[in-house]
């Protein structure tokens, strides 16, 4: 490992999170050069937003020993930040998380943590979104780390092709139940939402959005919620080219 | 064409934008049953991103003889709203737009447009983002009607493939120079962002996120950049599996 690796570290949950904290520990036993910029407030959910009609605030601070950045924007705003005004060249390596929750199947597109690694592989730097199925503000990261610091190392010794990014999802189980690392797939799934309704105290109605998630290939083992279920840690590489290449020619008929 | 036909209308320009009242002419002709769910201020650059940590507000309004609804959320919010609480029964398409401004390339990702034409798509209905590539306020939509109606109709007349949603662009260009429709590939492209920093009258500084866009692939002929500069209205469909499926075997290594 070369002691001037660049590593950008990010998050969702914003700066104060302990996801981020278990992050910086593992990142600092790899190397010296780190550069953390992530949002000022939780920003779940927040998918690829970008801040385009307003302004965006960036303020400094020290973070256990480290020049860290809080952010006023999305997280992947944090990323062109980072990127942008604050690594000082190309950064080898972005990585994003520790998410407070599983962004497994479908949650890859909704997620602020993937969303920020996706950005970082469209800027052309290798990236990864962790994440672990345990949105408990006390969750337990201690048993990720050995996994956080193998999986980062093998992507800087690894070219990882098709400018892609690894989205990483740990189950919330101990480290002898772990089965170990599974490289897969999204599974196809979806939110099946609701709204809550509720009146404020002037009679008007207001909604929560809550939903039940819905796994459509339960039965598929090569799916990453499949690898979560059955104690794994999910691996799935993902791209940012959504184009649907099967259904180019299908619809070739709408030229004429 | 069924008189049952059921079609979302949204955006991310706003409930007031001129381009849904475009789309909203368009679907007229269509068909009767007509649900209108849209954001009540610009969305634009909101990506995939849920209102998951703050409610919702819904407002009921005419517009132009239909029963509309304003949103406080996001335009995925706005899908979902829609399809939720509104619609009764299953809509036989989702509309977004007409966007001030392409969607065409990366923009796929950061669009609100195309976020929520894409969460239509997970939501197992046929769904279709359409962007002009003029982002003023008083943009001319009127080129792009007949090619609007011709390819909703072709969308409802043919079933999809693989859950797919469809990214079309209109050059902004008059009637007479558009030289057909073109289904191409999303082209690799991305922003190279800086940020203009400005201070406020306390002297703190700010920052206002400005970018050039940056097309990896100029010479290809077969991307939506090129059709667009070639007077084509591209169309690229869009899927929400987001699997880099060429790298699964190159990351097995991992497993081990």
């Amino acid at each position: 490992m070369n002691q001037n690796t660049l590593i950008v570290i990010t998050n969702d949950d914003g700066i104060t999170a302990p996801g981020i904290k278990t992050l910086i520990e593992v990142v600092k036993k790899i190397t010296d050069r780190i550069v953390v910029v992530a949002p000022d407030k939780p920003q779940s959910g927040m998918g690829h937003a970008i801040t385009i009609n307003a302004m965006i605030r960036i303020k400094e601070f020290d973070m256990d020993g480290i020049t860290a950045y809080s952010c006023s924007g999305t997280p992947v705003d944090c990323v062109k930040v980072a990127t942008t005004k604050i690594a000082e060249g190309k950064p080898d390596l972005i990585v994003s998380g520790i998410n407070h929750g599983s962004n497994s199947s479908i949650n890859v597109i909704y997620s602020g943590t993937m969303s920020a690694a996706l950005e970082g592989s469209i800027e052309g730097i290798p990236s990864i979104g962790f994440s672990l199925d345990d949105t408990r503000i006390d969750a337990n990261f201690e048993p990720t780390k050995k996994y956080v610091e193998q999986i980062i190392r093998y992507t800087l010794d690894h070219h990882l092709e098709g400018n892609c990014c690894l989205n990483v999802n740990f189950p919330a189980i101990g480290p002898d139940l772990i089965q170990g690392i599974k490289v897969c797939r999204q599974a196809n799934a979806m939110w099946k939402e609701t709204f809550d309704e509720r009146h404020d105290p002037s009679g008007n109605a207001y909604y929560w959005l809550t939903g039940k998630f819905v796994n459509h290939e339960e039965e598929a083992t090569d799916t990453d919620e499949w690898a979560l279920k059955n104690n794994y840690i999910s691996v799935v590489p993902v791209q940012y080219d959504v184009t649907a290449y099967p259904v180019l020619n299908q619809i070739k008929l709408l030229e004429e």
